[in-house]
């Protein structure tokens, strides 16, 4: 029977998930001769809908410009399967004698595939190519999209804080993350030298107090004469309570139906606003939240992770081929290879940035941090130092 | 008597701001060889102060590197000097025997100059080079600064708008200018085609209305399944009002020690983001305020931007050589040229978009508005459309 191959993907959008897609199209033709290869719109839906776009005689020429292009072309979902969407999806596949269904994406996709597996008759090989830019997988030294979204925040903060040398003040930049803070880490790739912002670092992992946050912010502006501060979104009060919920008024809280607080780098960045104006007075201040803009950014493209994205694609057939499993990107010592792990290793788990990697005393990042970043995120320019 | 030049820098950092710097000195060098060339720190606090690093024997290999760095390596400042402060600028010109003092900045920065002139005893030549992102200066077809911050802009709404066909929903991004639209409606430069986003513009020249915004993305969600919109930080109420005092909530409401409503991004933002929780129920939305993103971003430097900030620097300095006046960038039919203008034709003024670069009937960008950034700003990048 020849091989047909599914393509999905799935969660949050990349700058390098095509680069996946696009490595397992062209891995399987080449491996797989006369292989269809089927890709899925907007995640497991199109399979549960029969919503298919045919890849296996798309140009090569047509793939690599696919490829090159940021965000899902698959388009993608944030659907959770519950069983009887499982057996919809299951159904699915078999009606097309699937042989191998890929699901590009970060830990809710890897669970899916790992539910998906447990309920099948294991004539299909479940496989996981990674994908995050939020860098939280389980297994993995680091994830295709991230050095991208890195190289956005870490450029950014760069240039902010050239910006607040030339006109001095406080600049907070809301990063995305809800649990793992290496993207708001990241920050501090690009940073000159020891003097250089951004200052603070906030992360989901360590809890933010705001008598901390307004000491360590005029201890900053005392030194420096500025203060450039990387926030996360997901970041939370010692409490454990969101930040949102903790420095909003009550009154002033949006709920959704379940009586969720609902969450945004906008009501945070407000949050932060209102402590500056409160407990910072006199301080210029700028609060900006980045929310999508470092995810997928058509600018801000690494090489190093397109390449790294197209070999998960192309590894995840050999994977398929060897039963299924999810691909991780592993750090060798000296480069980054393939590798494959057991589904259940990555599935719906969270990686969260050591705890190492921030000063115990300080919220900056430690020399073990920025030696990660530097790895991963190596400075691509040599800015000039203002006079001032 | 031999020439002493005198380079500041003042109000919001750009991109290429340190391009015009480096064409003034070698230029400066170049045609009057033996001159001395002082760079005043902080914009004309600088001058007050005696606070300047001497440029005259500046390496040319430093200077490029300065040249090549985002935001104002000499400082910058946002002084608007009265009588006596001008008093204290004339003296240290004098103090340190100026024959030139040639001013980088926007408006207010050429405003400043025409008031030195005019206060001076005609020894000294005023120059005002044009520099702003916000693309408002009269008597120029575009400003250096502008073109890179439009590539950020129009890149981010572009990786948006893939973004939101993969994972639909509304779309908010808010974009510095507080008078003119310019920088917003570069948001439209990259579309893809006509179902591209950003599918709506609200700029500050035309008055925002609420129940129109909310009629606008129903609209769009109906025809395109996805609304992704740019809006400027500077819209107002049709009563005049900002939007911010319009759409937030009295007792919400932070004042300065003067009455004034403070006025920034992260508040217009939770102020849509109210109106979408209230109006626009049920539809998955997101609000990012890009801020201080596009104004020097060291990832999203154009080189066409660069080299007409670098040759208005240079010009700048003819313009000393016969008496004074500001720099413009003016459009010959074929490319752009600079040329001599009188500095009270710039002098605080704002140049706003013209009427007709929106539609009169949709708040979109017409054929007029797009060709002009067509023109100025044309796609760097050739992504595909995605399958969804």
């Amino acid at each position: 029977m020849s091989e047909t191959f599914v393509i999905a993907q799935g969660g949050g959008p990349t700058a390098v998930i095509n680069q996946t897609l696009a490595g397992i199209v062209l891995e399987a033709r080449r491996q797989h001769p006369g292989c269809r290869i089927l890709g899925s719109k907007h995640g497991v839906r199109g399979i549960r809908d029969s919503n298919f776009v045919d890849l296996t005689d798309i140009p090569e020429a047509r793939l690599r410009q696919i490829a090159a292009t940021p965000s899902a072309a698959l388009g993608s979902t944030r659907d959770k399967p519950d069983a009887a969407y499982c057996e919809q999806i299951l159904k699915g596949l078999r009606n097309i004698n699937a042989t191998a269904f890929v699901y590009i994406g970060g830990n809710d996709t890897s669970g899916t595939q790992a539910i998906l597996r447990d309920a099948s008759d294991g004539f299909i090989a479940f496989v996981h190519a990674p994908k995050t830019i939020d860098n939280d997988l389980e297994e993995n030294d680091h994830t295709p999209g991230f050095i991208s979204a890195a190289e956005f925040v870490a450029g950014s903060f760069l240039s902010v804080d050239l910006d607040f040398c030339a006109l001095p003040g406080l600049y907070c930049g809301i990063v995305m993350g809800r649990h793992a803070g290496f993207l708001t880490a990241a920050s501090a790739a690009w940073r000159l030298d020891e003097e250089s912002g951004p200052h603070l670092v906030y992360v989901p992992e360590r809890p933010f107090a705001r008598a901390r946050f307004v000491d360590d912010v005029k201890r900053t502006m005392a030194k420096h004469g500025r203060c450039v501060v990387a926030i996360s979104e997901g970041i939370s009060a010692p409490s454990g309570k969101s930040m949102v919920e903790e420095l909003v008024a009550p009154d002033r809280l949006e709920r959704d139906a379940h009586g969720n607080v609902r969450l945004s780098g906008t009501d945070l960045g407000q949050a932060i606003e209102r402590v500056i104006a409160e407990d910072l007075k006199g301080i210029r201040a700028r609060v900006d939240t980045f929310g999508y803009l470092p995810r997928g950014n058509i600018g801000m493209i690494s090489e190093v992770d397109a390449g790294e994205a197209f070999e998960a694609g192309a590894y995840a057939v050999t994977v398929a081929g060897e039963g299924g499993g999810s691909v991780a990107l592993k750090f060798d010592g000296e480069k980054t290879v393939t590798r494959r792990v057991p589904l259940e290793n990555v599935a719906g788990k969270t990686r969260h940035m050591p705890d190492d990697f921030l000063d115990a005393e300080e919220n900056r990042l430690s020399a073990k941090g920025i030696a990660y970043l530097e790895r991963l995120v190596p400075r691509r320019f040599d800015p000039a130092k203002p006079f001032v």
